[in-house]
Formats: C-alpha cells, sequence, structure tokens
C-alpha cells in the first residue's frame, strides 16, 4: 500500500467516521441530511427490558457477557411525561403523539393537542415531499402507537374510526394485526384507493410493489414464545423496507414492538423476553439496511416504561436467565392447555423446563381449581418467585427511556432529551419542503 | 506540514477519536488529557432515581419541567454485573472494585479477584504519578465504595481491617462518617502520619492545606431530609477540590452519594429523594470546578439499582411530586418521634404535611402499638401508596446505570459500556508513569 494511498484512506475513514459510526459527529459541519428514516418503538421497553434481554440472551457457554444490538446503538436517553394534566407518566398514545408531532398532549389523545385540534405528523410532512410512508407493527394497526402516525382522534379507543381514516392517510405500507377492525366493505374501499390486501404471512413474498394493507391477525400478532418464531416482525420490517425504498424521494418508516408492552402489562417475563428478542431482531433487519443504505438514519426508542420490571427482586441479588430460557410457552397459552389436560403436571413441568416442587405444584393445583386465568397468573408468580423477577404494577412507570440511533446525524440525538425532542429532530432531518 | 507528519497524525487520530473526544469537542483536533479527574458515584442510583429527582424537583409554578445536572451531563450507560460466580446483581463492593481497578469480582470482594488477590487500583496509580487522591462520601469512609478506592479487602464487612489499612493508602483527603472504626490509637497513627483530623463540619473552614482524614459523623452522616440540609456533601466535596487541587501533578477524587442506596434499601422514597438533592448539590460543585478547570474531567456514574424503584405503581399512572416535596422529616425520625409523644398524630400530619385519612390514621396507630420499627414502615407504605411510589426488593436490581461526564475525553464515556470499561478509560488517561 503506498503512503499517499495509505493517507487518503486514513483521512476520509476519519471524515466518514463520525457519521457511520452513529456517534462522533463533527458539530462544525452540518449534519448530512438523511434520505430515508426509520423510527422503532419497543412499547414499555424501559432499560431493564434491554438489560435483561442481554442477560437472557447470554450465552453461558462463553466467559464473556454478549452485547446485543442494543448496547451497539445506544446514544442517549428520553423523558417521557404527557402534558401536564395527565400527570407525570404518560401512556402509548400521549407518547407517540409526541413522538410522531413533537407535541405533549393528554394521555389516551392521538395526535391530537391538548384540545382536541389535529397536530401535524411527521408522517404527514413526508408524504408533503414526496416520500413513501408506512407502519409495521405487531399489535393491530390502529392500536396508539401506529395511529398516533397515521391518524388524527380525540380517543385511542376509536379504534374503528382511526382504521377507517387510515383511508385518507395515504400510507403505502401498512402491515400488522387488526382484521377484526376492518370489514368487508372498508377493505374494498382500501382496493379502489389501489392497496393490495394480504391476511397472511406466506402471501408476502407476492408483493413486489404498491401499496399495502397487510392484516396477519384478528387483533395483535401471536406471542413469540408461543410461535417459537421470533421472525414475524423481521420479516413484515423487510417487506416493508423493500416497498417503501422504491420510492425515489425516500421515506419515512415506523416500526413497533408494539407487545413488549402488552407482556409487561402482563406482568410476564417470559413473554415480555420473547417479544424483546422479536423486536431486537427486526432492529438488525434495518440495521443491515443502514449499512447498505448510508443514507437512512435509524432511531430506535421506547414510548414509556412498562410494569416496574426490575431484575432481581425480594432481597434476591440474582436473576436466573437460563430458567427463563427453557421456559417454552407463554403462561397464557400454558394455562389454557393444562386446563384442557388430565396430566396437567407433567405438561407444566415439560413446558416450564424446570422442576416444579410438590409445594409449587400444589400452589398451581389450587389455581387450576379456581379456572385459566388463576392458573395463568399463579403460572406467572412461579416463573418471577424462581427467577428472581419484580414488578410494581400492571400499569407504566415514568422513568426516562432510552435511544438508539445509527446512520446520517445519528448524533443529534445522544445524551437527555424529551421525546418531544425526537420528533423535532427528526422533522428537522426532512428535505425542505418543496 | 509533511505529508510522514501528517499521516501519522492522521492515523493516530484516527486510532484514538472514537475513545477520546469530549461530548462537544472538535473531532480535527488531538483530544487532550485531563490533568484532574474526578468519579461520582451515587450509589443505587439507577436510572428511575434521576427521572424522579427530575420530577420531585420540579417547579410547579412554571410551564416546563427544569433539566436537572443529571440531564444536562448524561452522556451514556453502563452494565454492573459481577463476577460470573455472583450471577448478574451486583453488590457495592464488587461494582466499586470495578470501577475503581477495572476488574470483575465476586459480590464483597473489596479490590481483590476472585482469587483473592489485590487489584490495583486507579488510585495506587495516581499515586504512583505523584498525583493527590482523595474521597469525599456521606457513608463511614471505610464503607464498600470507597474501601474499593484506597484498600484490599477480601470482605467489604471488615470494617476495622479497612480502617486500618487506610494508614498505608496515603490518601491525601479522606472525608465522610465513620468515627466509630477510627479508635483514639488508631487516629493517633494517622497524626504520626502528618493527618489532621477533624469531627466537626464547623472545623472544615480551619483546614487549608495538608492531608485531611475528617470523620463527621459514628457511622453515616444524617440524612438530609432530617437535616433540612443538603449541602453536607457538597462542603465536603468543596473542601476536597481545594486541598487536592493545591498538588501541582494534578489529583483523582471519589465523591459518593452513599445514601442514596441506603434510603433505597429502606424503600423510602422522602429520604432518598433528599439523599439525591444532596448529592446533585455536590455535582453542581464539581461541574462548576470542571467550569473554571477545563483541565478537569469528571464522571459521574451509579454502581448498580437499589430497590426496584419505579415511578407510578399498582396500576396508577401518576406520580404525586408535591405530596413528596412537603414531607419534612425521614419516616424513620417520624416515627422515633411519634413513639415518644401522646399526640403523636398531629405530630404525622404536620411533618407528612398532607391530610391523613381516618382510615389511614387507624392504620398508623395500629402499626405505633407494636413499636418504632413497625410504625415507620407503615409510615412508608402510606407515603408510597400516597406518591403511587414502587418498589420491588430490599436489595439491588441488575438494570444499566446512567453515565454523565463532562470535561476533557468526556465523550470517552458516550453510549454504552460496562462498569469496568469506566475504570479502564479513567486509567488510560493518567499522565504516563514517571
Amino acid at each position: 500500500m503506498n503512503l499517499s494511498k495509505t493517507l487518503t484512506w486514513a483521512v476520509s475513514a476519519l471524515v466518514m467516521l463520525p457519521l457511520v459510526a452513529s456517534a462522533n459527529v463533527n458539530i462544525h459541519e452540518a449534519p448530512s441530511r438523511p434520505k430515508n428514516m426509520i423510527i422503532m418503538v419497543g412499547d414499555g421497553m424501559g432499560p431493564a427490558y434491554t438489560s435483561a434481554y442481554r442477560y437472557y440472551q447470554n450465552n453461558p457457554d462463553t466467559e464473556e457477557i454478549e452485547q446485543t444490538v442494543f448496547d451497539r446503538l445506544l446514544v442517549g436517553m428520553a423523558s417521557t411525561y404527557p402534558a401536564r394534566q395527565s400527570g407525570y407518566v404518560t401512556d402509548s398514545a400521549a407518547s407517540a403523539t409526541a413522538l410522531a408531532t413533537g407535541v405533549k398532549t393528554y394521555n389516551g389523545a392521538i395526535s391530537v393537542d391538548i384540545n382536541k385540534r389535529p397536530l401535524t405528523s411527521i408522517m404527514q410532512m413526508a408524504k408533503q415531499r414526496g416520500m413513501a410512508i408506512g407502519v409495521a407493527v405487531t399489535s393491530q394497526v390502529n392500536h396508539a402507537t401506529p395511529a398516533a402516525y397515521l391518524a388524527h382522534n380525540e380517543s385511542r379507543r376509536n379504534y374503528e374510526e382511526i382504521a377507517k381514516s387510515y383511508l385518507t392517510a395515504d400510507a403505502d405500507v401498512i402491515l400488522g394485526g387488526g382484521q377484526k377492525y376492518f370489514s368487508e366493505a372498508l377493505l374494498e374501499q382500501f382496493k379502489a384507493k389501489g392497496y393490495q390486501h394480504i391476511d397472511d404471512f406466506s402471501q408476502l413474498d407476492s408483493i413486489t410493489k404498491g401499496k399495502t394493507l397487510g392484516l396477519f391477525a384478528d387483533v395483535q400478532l401471536p406471542w413469540v414464545i408461543d410461535q417459537q418464531d421470533s421472525t414475524q416482525l423481521s420479516l413484515l420490517t423487510q417487506k416493508a423496507l423493500d416497498l417503501l425504498s422504491q420510492n425515489e424521494q425516500g421515506f419515512v418508516l415506523l416500526v413497533e414492538g408494539s407487545l413488549i408492552d402488552w407482556a409487561g402489562h402482563n406482568n410476564d417475563i417470559a413473554t415480555a423476553m420473547g417479544e424483546m428478542h422479536g423486536f431486537a431482531n427486526a432492529i438488525e433487519v434495518v440495521e443491515q439496511f443502514v449499512r447498505a443504505n448510508p443514507d437512512t438514519l435509524m432511531v430506535v426508542t421506547a414510548d414509556h416504561n412498562t410494569g416496574g420490571l426490575s431484575i432481581g427482586a425480594n432481597g434476591e441479588y440474582a436473576w436466573d436467565t437460563s430458567l427463563l430460557q427453557g421456559i417454552k410457552a407463554s403462561p397464557a397459552a400454558l394455562a389454557e392447555q393444562a386446563i384442557a389436560v388430565d396430566d396437567w403436571q407433567a405438561l407444566v413441568n415439560q413446558t416450564l423446563g424446570f422442576d416444579v416442587t410438590t409445594e409449587e405444584l400444589q400452589r398451581l393445583s389450587n389455581a387450576r381449581m379456581q379456572g385459566k386465568s388463576a392458573l395463568e397468573t399463579s403460572l406467572k408468580q412461579l416463573i418471577d418467585s424462581r427467577s428472581f423477577t419484580g414488578w410494581t404494577t400492571s400499569g407504566h412507570t415514568g422513568g426516562d427511556v432510552q435511544v438508539f440511533a445509527a446512520g446520517p446525524a445519528a448524533d443529534l440525538f445522544k445524551g437527555n432529551q424529551d421525546n418531544t425532542d425526537i420528533a423535532e429532530k427528526m422533522m428537522s432531518l426532512l428535505p425542505r419542503s418543496q
């Protein structure tokens, strides 16, 4: 290698490095503007979830603790409090509105302000600039987070209205669950607008271009742990990237690991870790896309913490990941099966993957006599107690969440910020209005 | 500039860069090495504590939520797990050893490895380089965190041995609590080594130079909330800076907000917020020093999470900071007083600063009949329930902690890292050995 070539390489690597490595930007240069932006939301994924996921994923056969995609991409944190009238603890609607529009609102609001007036979302701004837009989520597509990006409504509970309003959202890709909110008549209207409608993962391959409404479940997608398949969100994300990246003007995509939050509300650690794995896989798909397309910015965050999860509980300085790794079904699915069979104890032992003591079996047996729901609760308590997992609430908690980023201008998101700042920064990176 | 010199510079900058540029530094300039380094540890101060402190400190008379010193200084996060044999949840000894030496060890170890062999601490390395060293803490000075910086012992519980070993640590400044571990005979030995010994805050002004052993309490310093004075750690920190900065070769100082952890172990939110305020004030003292002395690096972190604290609990999407702000004494102090007087109900109402319901009073009354400890527990439960504060454990939890930094090379600490990396980075910034 000759000297001047080495020098050129070294200097250009030096200049490129800050942008590509997602952190060391020269603040004296304007950050380069990305062509495409992907915002990924781990619903409810507070800091305890990403730490827990690292240990859950840890390979016990190696000396070191392996890094996760979250460790690679961490750049900062964000506060999540809603508009003052809703106190310090946000719901998913207010936080999604903050992330989509840059404005604080009341809990329950879908991209409307505290006076219920519509707020302009980054998706609307992107559309005005000729960009493609889309969402890929594991909840119903009209759930709070995607809804805040594509709709305006005074209440997240108005699922039917929100689904109908998607007719005018002009999204290029809508992928997730929620068949029950899209009647045949409504689907016909989407088709009349040029949408292809699919309802099975096997149909994904057949879609190679054009507007797409893919609804793969009645409401939310099945739990990763029950499918023993963590690729569903990855497949939707990859398809969204394939379709949206055909637009020469660039695109904005929302990807949500929606069900991390649902598992958190259920205080269900085994199921939550499965959902974390599905979301982490989707982030890796996007990370690969960003590597192949250095004009693309990815920002990953959470909308809030769910459940008050802690690694260790009840005075124990421990967290048993090998126990959690061995659990083969969600407590909900296991309870349903165990109610229906006589030899439920063998089923429970086999599915949990650890030996249940006589005393624990007695507790499960008592719960089983009270029905499926009681058995599910008892299974979760057993898993928590044996894995040393703690929870404080069936709702949300108000601690800051992490922010992860890579690609051009990733450095904008470092350090402490508010969730509204994330939207404002992303909006500032859109191409100038035409 | 000739080509080969440029090449050398460019290549070495390229190698150094990701490791060294400060948060807002021009990356085309070579990074500077700090003369002085201050490591500040909020014991037990997981992310929920700094978020909670922001809301606790919020001025309700202004529209915005005011930023705290933590918000200003956030650069990254750190994992805290101990050596494999101790699982995923660290104690303060193993984490302090990681922060002081860069090596993972077993829970309970004071700067010895898993085979109980002494590990070289950053303080020892600094001393070898002619720098001044010191500690300023709110626990006894021979408690786990300062001990890991100044001593080596197979067990944190060997308080007497650790105190004695400080005779050979050659620290310039030792400030905190712990009189009970320093006999008159031991104090005489310290004096023979040239130490000035003080035991009252009023004596701080009289110390203007020289080695100082200041022990201001029998064990730990009193709670901030009971003193209604949040300046104790700030005063110790300022004095340590005044004394250590007289050394021309620079200094390394450890400051610990030790009692955040103790309040967390007690699941005592009101007291924890007081300790957070005391620690935040000390950070601001150091921040001012760094502004006035741009050759000084400050790094702030926590050693682990304590208590599984959550903002919001039991399904409530709320956290009542105004209630917490009004509490005028620790539940421990209030219980002690309320046991001793007849008109305890008025005292409780007045000290808590909110109206206690008849039902709540009845519960407190029942607890009071069982004694001080039961009354204290009942008071804490009342405060938790009314403020919507959650806890999962009387021990530690394994989530990542935040890292805050300012000054030269602050950027080294951004993004995700392990607690051992913090020590290694700081060690790499020491002047080269002479």
